[in-house]
Protein backbone atom coordinates (compact mmCIF):
# COMPACT_ATOMS: atom_id res chain seq x y z
CA UNK A 1 0.00 0.00 0.00
CA UNK A 2 2.87 2.36 0.85
CA UNK A 3 4.57 1.69 -2.48
CA UNK A 4 1.37 2.46 -4.38
CA UNK A 5 1.05 5.70 -2.43
CA UNK A 6 4.63 6.74 -3.14
CA UNK A 7 4.27 6.05 -6.84
CA UNK A 8 0.97 7.86 -7.32
CA UNK A 9 2.08 10.75 -5.11
CA UNK A 10 5.34 11.24 -7.00
CA UNK A 11 3.45 11.20 -10.29
CA UNK A 12 0.98 13.87 -9.18
CA UNK A 13 3.80 16.01 -7.79
CA UNK A 14 5.55 15.93 -11.16
CA UNK A 15 2.30 16.90 -12.93
CA UNK A 16 1.94 19.84 -10.56
CA UNK A 17 5.42 21.20 -11.19
CA UNK A 18 5.05 20.59 -14.92
CA UNK A 19 1.76 22.50 -15.23
CA UNK A 20 2.71 25.32 -12.88
CA UNK A 21 6.21 26.09 -14.11
CA UNK A 22 5.06 25.35 -17.65
CA UNK A 23 2.41 28.08 -17.45
CA UNK A 24 4.96 30.56 -16.12
CA UNK A 25 7.60 29.72 -18.73
CA UNK A 26 5.04 29.97 -21.52
CA UNK A 27 3.84 33.38 -20.37
CA UNK A 28 7.39 34.63 -19.77
CA UNK A 29 8.64 33.77 -23.25
CA UNK A 30 5.57 35.35 -24.84
CA UNK A 31 5.91 38.44 -22.66
CA UNK A 32 9.57 38.94 -23.52
CA UNK A 33 8.66 38.59 -27.20
CA UNK A 34 6.03 41.32 -26.82
CA UNK A 35 8.14 43.72 -24.72
CA UNK A 36 11.85 42.82 -25.13
CA UNK A 37 13.10 45.88 -23.22
CA UNK A 38 11.33 44.65 -20.06
CA UNK A 39 13.01 41.26 -20.17
CA UNK A 40 14.91 41.87 -16.91
CA UNK A 41 11.74 42.51 -14.89
CA UNK A 42 9.95 39.63 -16.61
CA UNK A 43 12.81 37.27 -15.85
CA UNK A 44 12.71 38.34 -12.20
CA UNK A 45 8.99 37.61 -11.86
CA UNK A 46 9.40 34.31 -13.69
CA UNK A 47 12.26 33.15 -11.47
CA UNK A 48 10.56 34.07 -8.20
CA UNK A 49 7.29 32.27 -8.87
CA UNK A 50 9.04 29.23 -10.38
CA UNK A 51 11.19 28.90 -7.27
CA UNK A 52 8.07 28.93 -5.05
CA UNK A 53 6.52 26.06 -7.02
CA UNK A 54 9.81 24.18 -7.09
CA UNK A 55 10.10 24.44 -3.31
CA UNK A 56 6.68 22.94 -2.64
CA UNK A 57 7.16 20.25 -5.30
CA UNK A 58 10.56 19.14 -3.95
CA UNK A 59 9.20 19.04 -0.39
CA UNK A 60 6.28 16.87 -1.52
CA UNK A 61 8.64 14.63 -3.52
CA UNK A 62 10.72 14.12 -0.37
CA UNK A 63 7.53 13.08 1.47
CA UNK A 64 6.90 10.46 -1.23
CA UNK A 65 10.48 9.19 -0.84
CA UNK A 66 10.02 9.00 2.94
CA UNK A 67 6.97 6.79 2.44
CA UNK A 68 9.19 4.15 0.76
CA UNK A 69 11.86 4.16 3.47
CA UNK A 70 9.64 4.47 6.54
CA UNK A 71 6.47 2.79 5.28
CA UNK B 1 -3.85 3.46 5.01
CA UNK B 2 -1.86 6.33 6.47
CA UNK B 3 0.81 5.96 3.80
CA UNK B 4 -1.74 6.14 1.00
CA UNK B 5 -3.13 9.27 2.62
CA UNK B 6 0.29 10.90 2.85
CA UNK B 7 1.16 10.12 -0.77
CA UNK B 8 -2.10 11.29 -2.30
CA UNK B 9 -2.23 14.29 0.03
CA UNK B 10 1.30 15.39 -0.91
CA UNK B 11 0.42 15.08 -4.59
CA UNK B 12 -2.72 17.21 -4.27
CA UNK B 13 -0.86 19.83 -2.22
CA UNK B 14 1.74 20.12 -5.00
CA UNK B 15 -1.06 20.50 -7.59
CA UNK B 16 -2.54 23.32 -5.54
CA UNK B 17 0.71 25.26 -5.32
CA UNK B 18 1.53 24.59 -8.97
CA UNK B 19 -1.79 25.81 -10.33
CA UNK B 20 -2.16 28.74 -7.93
CA UNK B 21 1.33 30.20 -8.13
CA UNK B 22 1.47 29.27 -11.82
CA UNK B 23 -1.59 31.43 -12.51
CA UNK B 24 -0.05 34.33 -10.62
CA UNK B 25 3.32 34.02 -12.35
CA UNK B 26 1.65 33.85 -15.75
CA UNK B 27 -0.41 36.96 -15.09
CA UNK B 28 2.55 38.84 -13.58
CA UNK B 29 4.86 38.30 -16.54
CA UNK B 30 2.13 39.28 -18.99
CA UNK B 31 1.24 42.35 -16.91
CA UNK B 32 4.85 43.54 -16.80
CA UNK B 33 5.02 43.13 -20.56
CA UNK B 34 1.89 45.27 -20.97
CA UNK B 35 2.86 47.99 -18.44
CA UNK B 36 6.62 47.80 -17.76
CA UNK B 37 6.68 51.01 -15.68
CA UNK B 38 4.33 49.43 -13.10
CA UNK B 39 6.58 46.41 -12.60
CA UNK B 40 7.30 47.32 -8.97
CA UNK B 41 3.63 47.31 -7.95
CA UNK B 42 2.98 44.18 -10.00
CA UNK B 43 5.89 42.37 -8.36
CA UNK B 44 4.56 43.38 -4.92
CA UNK B 45 1.09 41.97 -5.61
CA UNK B 46 2.62 38.83 -7.14
CA UNK B 47 4.87 38.20 -4.15
CA UNK B 48 2.17 38.77 -1.54
CA UNK B 49 -0.36 36.37 -3.05
CA UNK B 50 2.32 33.78 -3.85
CA UNK B 51 3.52 33.81 -0.26
CA UNK B 52 -0.04 33.26 1.00
CA UNK B 53 -0.41 30.17 -1.20
CA UNK B 54 3.08 28.97 -0.29
CA UNK B 55 2.25 29.24 3.41
CA UNK B 56 -0.90 27.13 3.18
CA UNK B 57 0.81 24.59 0.89
CA UNK B 58 3.81 24.11 3.17
CA UNK B 59 1.55 23.80 6.23
CA UNK B 60 -0.53 21.13 4.46
CA UNK B 61 2.63 19.34 3.29
CA UNK B 62 3.84 19.22 6.90
CA UNK B 63 0.49 17.64 7.85
CA UNK B 64 1.12 14.95 5.21
CA UNK B 65 4.61 14.36 6.62
CA UNK B 66 3.17 14.09 10.13
CA UNK B 67 0.85 11.33 8.91
CA UNK B 68 3.89 9.19 8.02
CA UNK B 69 5.64 9.68 11.34
CA UNK B 70 2.63 9.58 13.67
CA UNK B 71 0.23 7.41 11.66
CA UNK C 1 -9.58 5.85 8.17
CA UNK C 2 -8.72 8.98 10.16
CA UNK C 3 -5.32 9.23 8.51
CA UNK C 4 -6.82 8.94 5.04
CA UNK C 5 -9.24 11.70 5.97
CA UNK C 6 -6.44 13.97 7.20
CA UNK C 7 -4.30 13.46 4.10
CA UNK C 8 -7.05 13.97 1.53
CA UNK C 9 -8.48 16.85 3.57
CA UNK C 10 -5.13 18.64 3.69
CA UNK C 11 -4.78 18.23 -0.08
CA UNK C 12 -8.22 19.68 -0.80
CA UNK C 13 -7.61 22.58 1.59
CA UNK C 14 -4.44 23.44 -0.32
CA UNK C 15 -6.34 23.24 -3.63
CA UNK C 16 -8.90 25.68 -2.29
CA UNK C 17 -6.33 28.24 -1.19
CA UNK C 18 -4.27 27.77 -4.35
CA UNK C 19 -7.14 28.28 -6.79
CA UNK C 20 -8.80 31.05 -4.78
CA UNK C 21 -5.78 33.19 -4.01
CA UNK C 22 -4.33 32.34 -7.43
CA UNK C 23 -7.37 33.85 -9.14
CA UNK C 24 -7.09 36.98 -7.00
CA UNK C 25 -3.37 37.38 -7.66
CA UNK C 26 -3.91 36.92 -11.39
CA UNK C 27 -6.65 39.55 -11.51
CA UNK C 28 -4.73 41.96 -9.28
CA UNK C 29 -1.56 41.95 -11.40
CA UNK C 30 -3.58 42.37 -14.59
CA UNK C 31 -5.62 45.18 -13.03
CA UNK C 32 -2.52 47.07 -11.91
CA UNK C 33 -1.14 46.74 -15.44
CA UNK C 34 -4.34 48.20 -16.89
CA UNK C 35 -4.72 51.05 -14.35
CA UNK C 36 -1.34 51.64 -12.60
CA UNK C 37 -2.50 54.76 -10.75
CA UNK C 38 -5.12 52.71 -8.86
CA UNK C 39 -2.57 50.21 -7.59
CA UNK C 40 -3.09 51.19 -3.94
CA UNK C 41 -6.82 50.47 -4.04
CA UNK C 42 -6.27 47.27 -6.02
CA UNK C 43 -3.70 46.06 -3.50
CA UNK C 44 -6.14 46.77 -0.64
CA UNK C 45 -8.92 44.71 -2.23
CA UNK C 46 -6.46 41.93 -3.09
CA UNK C 47 -5.08 41.75 0.46
CA UNK C 48 -8.47 41.72 2.14
CA UNK C 49 -9.92 38.90 0.04
CA UNK C 50 -6.70 36.88 0.18
CA UNK C 51 -6.61 37.11 3.97
CA UNK C 52 -10.21 35.84 4.16
CA UNK C 53 -9.33 32.76 2.09
CA UNK C 54 -6.12 32.27 4.06
CA UNK C 55 -8.03 32.35 7.34
CA UNK C 56 -10.50 29.67 6.32
CA UNK C 57 -7.75 27.52 4.78
CA UNK C 58 -5.53 27.65 7.87
CA UNK C 59 -8.47 26.85 10.14
CA UNK C 60 -9.37 23.83 8.01
CA UNK C 61 -5.72 22.73 7.89
CA UNK C 62 -5.62 22.81 11.69
CA UNK C 63 -8.72 20.60 11.71
CA UNK C 64 -6.87 18.09 9.49
CA UNK C 65 -3.90 18.18 11.87
CA UNK C 66 -6.21 17.60 14.84
CA UNK C 67 -7.55 14.46 13.13
CA UNK C 68 -4.04 12.93 13.27
CA UNK C 69 -3.46 13.72 16.92
CA UNK C 70 -6.93 13.00 18.29
CA UNK C 71 -8.24 10.48 15.75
Amino acid sequence: MGLLAAGIGAGIVAIAAGLGIGMIGKAATESIARQPEASGDIRGAMLLTSVFIEGVALFCAVICALIIFLG
